[in-house]
């Protein structure tokens, strides 16, 4: 697990076994390829890499920072790509490997709201499509899953108080979509993959 | 199992344990009520039904006998309907149960040599998509998974004996990925799915 | 002009100069192919044709009657089909000719209240960009125009009494840009075309 | 016109009436700023803008140096945040003005060789459609043009020496394209718009 803040990703290492904490700033091009330098000399090449990384932000385009649109598209879009461009070879050499975006459905439409945020996850996706059909044919796996929800987290919990469970996605059955892009045969793969609660109007 | 031919289907029966062969046409609808009456009272009501009829063709608009359009606007559009029709009231009042209707591209966009086929596979991915919205908060599940490729069986072997393995999809990958989705966690369905060989190209 | 209502169809004739009657049924295609052949015989091969008919309906799928759906296959799909293969021989021959069919956003996706109209309109917009798709690099231009409004004409205006006048679209700017699609030089053509009222939200 | 190159937009100042000269990089926010307000201060308020700058490149996402990635971003993405937010208020209070975007079918899908660009073309195209949603109400026209073509101008046909003529889209019709966007009226806008030439594979 890659994040920024070490005590919360500490936190879930000390609660879920058999995994591990690697502190860096995904925007930080240097930091994020020691890190991975790091995570491979610890645990080998990976299998499986999750872009889950997300620079959110809310507010008009007259409203926001337009920094915060350069901020997200480092996170959501550069990032990536840095990722990819470190993992893939290896993936290809052994001819195996998942790469995994995680996005929302402003990678599909730009409401006025998500104006410092929607234009990154469409790149984010766009991108993705662009490398899974390089590597799709090398072996490699590459899908978007567009998480159509709020996630179940106690932050969306204080944020939606109001909100019944149902509203919600879990977290647990995210990671279990994952697993399952993961473990798809190679001969029926999906690129674009979508999950939102039943009662979701969408 | 619903189809015409009652020969292929006894054949499934005969290799596949708890398959029950129901020989008809799902374009007389008179005909699919009575079996889906035959099926509920032989083996209770479904809990899950996959729409995989598909009446298809090649030709460009100017080629093709316009009742080919009618007649696969019955077959892929209509019998779903029907289908839905039959079996959601049920499903609501336990408010459970999955609805699955199998498409391909030709649902996405009109190729000139599918202008007899294409049409009507769209028209039943957005009825697919009108049912899963009024469905979805009832507690049914409702998906449409396009299959972008062909389908690893014996008469399209004979139709492309030139293409190696990795051209076909693997009938058991396409009733896996079914599987996956009749499974999933109601916090988090699909309704957009799709699966294609690594090597397709899309 | 072509429409089942002889009445409306005269009325308009006797406002707008240089129009002309032609009362038809087009799900009837023996009366349409002949009623093109009047139009022909009267006013010589159309240079353009416009496939503005609809049937519509309203209702989610368990509440509507199964026939409205194959009957607005009929007007929209099937009549869209037919026309086009009628007209098209002569606009190939002459590389020359523009077909236009109208539809609405029901074209890009199903609501629950449309699942008795919304297939039959993604249908003919596929089935129009397949005709697209062949005629094109033969000179003949197909577009498809979306009109995202409800049109302002006496009897939206009784359906709807308490909207203001930028709630609806103006059919005389709707002509105008089929005009507009008509005139496209044919270095720079639309296929798909979108019109809605500035105050509509989408 | 704003552009970098001072040459080029003088030799178009020479030969088209009626235009100015304003040479910035539009990547340099102070610099483009300022050029704005020295366009305000010799022709007045602008009521057109159109965001045509384009930074392209080829290569897949091993290839590329992923700082042309970011610099496309700043080009195709930050600056029409910038020149939006800069015309946008005066077209507000005005409740009149139009915002025309133009990129290419890079801004819909990606694939592998435009790995370095379609990311920013999509962020692009949601980021319009994000203001689109914002202004369209208050008066204010946003549009975005997908060119699925060569454009056609020396340099391509350098490039590209054995292709004929309709190969190209003709600069001139893409003009013409724009102009109907600007004069579209209120009840009838257009977001997306897309042109190509008539023989253009799709």
């Amino acid at each position: 697990m890659l994040a920024r803040d070490a005590d919360r990703l500490n936190g879930i290492v000390r609660e879920v076994a058999h995994t591990h904490a690697f502190p860096v700033d995904v925007t930080n091009i240097a930091a994020l390829e020691a890190t991975i330098d790091a995570v491979e000399e610890r645990l080998g090449p990976p299998d499986v890499v999750v872009h889950n990384a997300v620079g959110g932000s809310f507010g008009g385009f007259l409203q926001i920072d337009p920094e915060v649109l350069a901020r997200n598209f480092d996170v959501n879009v550069m990032a990536l790509l840095h990722l990819a461009r470190r993992v893939a070879p290896g993936m290809i050499s052994r001819g195996s490997g998942t790469i995994i975006a995680t996005g929302n459905t402003s990678a599909l439409r730009g409401k006025p709201a998500f104006a410092g945020f929607a234009p990154t996850k469409a790149a984010q996706r766009i991108l993705a499509e662009a490398i899974a059909r390089e590597l799709g044919p090398q072996g490699v796996h590459v899908a978007y899953l567009v998480i159509d929800a709020v996630i179940d987290v106690p932050w969306t919990r204080e944020r939606f108080p109001d909100r019944p469970d149902h509203f919600f996605i879990n977290p647990a059955h995210i990671a279990g979509e994952i697993l399952h892009l993961v473990k798809q045969p190679r001969s029926a793969w999906s690129f674009n993959a979508e999950v939102r609660p039943y009662r979701e109007a969408w």
